[in-house]
């Protein structure tokens, strides 16, 4: 099994969770966590002309900033979001943070969870 | 006087904001205008150490992403927040990441706002 690290709570950085949800790939998979669930990797609506790398890449941005924690089991990972601690940290941000994503442009939002 | 591109709040981006406000200084910035105050970029307070086209890439990056607005007047550059706007487009936004600064660690204020 990988190690994978994860930022203790008080470690996690405004500055981090920001620029990983600068990128639409990062914030789309946030918000298909946000309602608590725990996904396999396999199991995200993601852009169908993205990378295996490039995905890799999009987690460990996302675990490193505190945001999400990934479980290990056998061969599989199981991501899910590390909403009470983040919600402890930082009152209401990811609340308001996800309220924005809703109010940007049907364009964009399109463009970002144009799936498989 | 040189013509400074500033987006319409209809293309203000959600990602736009956030990557702009991933980095320490630029997030400084917009603290240091929240009041609605009007400064000239001498009357920041500025960590010492970054030289001047940091500085110009710093206010260009928050300016393409909509959150300031320069007026030029002469040889001076007038920097204010673009408030109404990002708060008629999200809704809460700055306010929650303005607190989420407040109480991020003395540590990383206390880097980040050293002053000359």
């Amino acid at each position: 099994m990988k190690n994978l690290h994860h930022p203790s709570r008080e470690d996690i950085s405004i500055f981090g969770i920001l620029y990983a949800l600068s990128e639409p790939v990062r914030f789309s998979i946030i918000e298909q966590l946000a309602n608590g669930t725990e996904l396999t990797c396999g199991a995200f609506k993601l852009p169908s002309t993205k990378g295996k790398s490039t995905m890799t890449h999009h987690f460990k941005v996302l675990r490193d900033s505190g945001l999400i924690f990934t479980r290990v089991d056998g061969r599989e990972h199981y991501t899910s979001l590390r909403r009470a601690e983040i919600e402890e940290r930082f009152p209401q941000l990811l609340d308001i943070l996800l309220q924005a994503w809703q109010t940007s442009t049907e364009d964009v939002r399109e463009q970002t969870l144009r799936v498989v």
